[in-house]
């Protein structure tokens, strides 16, 4: 879409060039023909550095847009940035392209529908009622229950087994706000990667990446009814436990293990082997090679001397009541 | 289905005129043609004023029954109603009825089952693997992501997106419980509301009413794996995060936050422009415009000092155990 | 399959003769064509007197193997058994089999799938894209709503309502681990066993035993998005509501109630008519016929107290720094 014709549609005025806008991108990675915002002030170093033909920013930052870039400027440029982005959103089922191509030996179910330019490996079982949406592609030997939702444009690895009701990239929670408390949806271009060998058991949300890729690595293994939030990487033979939820954009080491119904902020680095016990709650990056619990999160044995003590406290009151 | 017929399925005799029973309401409610029923005492002051046809009591408050209504007496009113509201349920696939009757420019995808009487807008796109109940309607511009279900005589706003696997409309957990333990079904009568620009992400269950309608108000945004349960209301622009559970009955004022995993009680008002943190856990009616957290909830200012305190109560039993 | 070769493929050298084996079994149930293991060494005592063909044991327990037993000693015995457990997993979906038997006056509807000798009672209704897997057995009068997965050999009683999305039967979360840290996955070899009159919400996930069943017994009411990991066993007229998950192994005696968002570890045995309020979350065996909440759990009414005392205590440092 040429800029001038977007701006017009999102309601900015600017001085400088036209040119052709293929994308949204971060300020680090935005390439010569791609649109970049300036949201949160801690990412002003990048801004410099910026490739983005286009950069939204406040009239506070201006003059910080580098000279090769076009500085749009707005009071509410994250806000700019959601108009924006429904125009780079793919249509949702794409009309046109090739139909989905095999491997050998592949044994798909009945009443399994697939978008276009589907591309699935060898020995692959999909099952009845499965969806493979456009551009998709699963690896030799993958497993998929009955159900299973992959939205377009994700991958999955070999040897994955993906259980019934699970959803692969649906849209992340992203959203900007309006002054008079209205949700405008950042249309979530990235996709889910699932690489191989990785478990998920059913009725899991993943969600894809809000610009990039919700990466969930080697090796990992989840349970049911998990929630991975848009632009999460799950690091290498992870263990995610039964109603474990993640939130946006938290990295989590390789061998993290997350105990039932734990949780975590976004934006956190979990490192490896970090072992969060069920129910722990996650509010800040932490080390790796420990074992964690509460919520707040402290050192588990912290947490049991916490109980411990509360307990006496309680006993003790107990006798002078009585 | 006439009184004396009913009142016989149920295992209740009365004296009085037979008359013709449409459905089942609340007293306030209720028709002239309508059963209504008395569990709670707190909807004394209703009973005086209902128009039910006839009224489920005990013997305790047969006495305040208006004259216009038949007083249907029993020791276990709530058990008796739930016995009587199987025969007020609809079939569960219609067999009759007219097929689906779609606006302009939709798109439908394979696999996708229609009951009967479907009334579709312009412009909308339902995926595959769909189901769309009896008599639902679905506004212009709406988006349905692949195996999305919808229970009958939902009604879906325009604009709306609905992510994959949510389930709308599902039967509310409603049980009336007889002496010996066991469990009686309330039939759900009531629908689900959807209003307009509502986006639900994937994996969701938003329970039907019992009698009346779950209602999500226009502009709402809902993450995954969120359970809202039968006659919730929650408010305009209000935002639900990931894994977050609404008991039945609760009311959310406009512009309700629930952070990741919070939950309520049911049958509680919060009010607008609240803010539950993250595992926040509502057991009371609260006001609105204040930050709440922690389980039992209180102000988010009083949690972190709470916090604060236990964390420093713990550090001085280390130094007293050195 | 061959001893020879089962330990070929698994990597374990015997002396001994050689037998056929049909399955894998714990030590207490080994028939005598059955492989078994001794991984916790609490079962040493079931170890003397299994009647398994051969048993994967470390060093140390080899001489505690019955006479008419082949000890296959490993250092990682239970590992032994995840690798061996693939090979009596059966065919993902069976090529070969009867079409399903139904009964009289059956309702089916569109979009659904059968897999192999599956039997379905009189008066059955299966709605719209669900998947009824391999040998699954469906009781008289059973409903089930749009969307739902039953894996193969699972058995719903009669009377049942089972709600859309949800997964009866998916692979429980069992994984060996290497020493570098990978997770072999242990076949689930189970099912799962629903008896009658018991209805689950939508969006649950109820995993298969790893080698016997998971079973819901008869009158069992499961609210939306529940969580049932392999091998529980869910007592008569249990109460499960929104959100709660319970981990593997674990038992509930009859009328047990568990409220919203509540949760226990695995391997636990909670006793009849047992109540656990909300957000409780159970970490060891309890007595039934009380009421527990928290986390640690505790009695209900030392958790309220214990809450007033916290409050009480934040009152007064509130005092204090005034």
């Amino acid at each position: 879409m040429r800029l001038v014709e977007l701006v017009e549609k999102i309601g900015i005025s600017y001085s400088g060039e036209d040119c052709e806008i293929v994308g949204i991108n971060t300020l680090r990675d935005a390439k010569e023909d791609e649109l970049s915002f300036l949201d949160n002030p801690k990412y002003l170093k990048d801004l410099g550095q910026t490739k983005a033909a286009a950069v939204l920013v406040s009239k506070k930052y201006e003059s910080a847009v580098p000279k090769d870039s076009i500085a749009l400027v707005d009071d509410e440029p994250y806000l700019k940035l959601a108009f924006a982005s429904k125009f780079f959103a793919p249509e949702v089922m794409k009309k046109e392209g090739n139909e989905p191509k095999f491997g050998k030996n592949c044994n798909i179910g009945s009443n399994v529908s697939f978008g276009k330019d589907v591309v699935v490996g060898d020995r692959v079982t999909i099952m009845p009622g499965c969806f493979i949406g456009d551009d998709v592609e699963i690896g030799d030997d993958t497993v998929i229950y009955p159900n299973v939702t992959i939205y377009h444009q994700c991958k999955v690895g070999s040897k994955c087994i993906i259980h019934s009701g699970t959803v692969i990239g649906s849209d992340g929670y992203g959203f900007a706000h309006t002054k008079d408390g209205k949700h405008i949806k950042l249309y979530q271009l990235g996709n889910v990667v699932i690489e191989d060998d990785v478990e998920i058991g059913s009725n899991c949300s993943i969600d894809r990446g809000a610009l990039k890729s919700t990466v969930i690595k080697e090796g990992v293994k989840i349970d049911n009814l998990v929630h991975i939030a848009h632009n999460c990487e799950i690091g290498e033979h992870s263990l995610i436990t039964g109603q474990v939820g993640i939130s946006g954009s938290t990295k989590l080491g390789r061998n993290v293990v997350m105990g039932g119904q734990s949780g975590t902020a976004g934006h956190l680095e979990i490192g490896p082997f970090a072992t969060i016990a069920a129910r722990g709650g996650v509010t800040k990056s932490i080390p790796g090679n420990r074992v964690y619990a509460g919520f707040p999160l402290m050192e588990h044995k912290k947490w049991l001397k916490l109980n411990a003590m509360l307990s006496k406290f309680l006993r003790k009151s107990d006798t002078i009541v009585k």
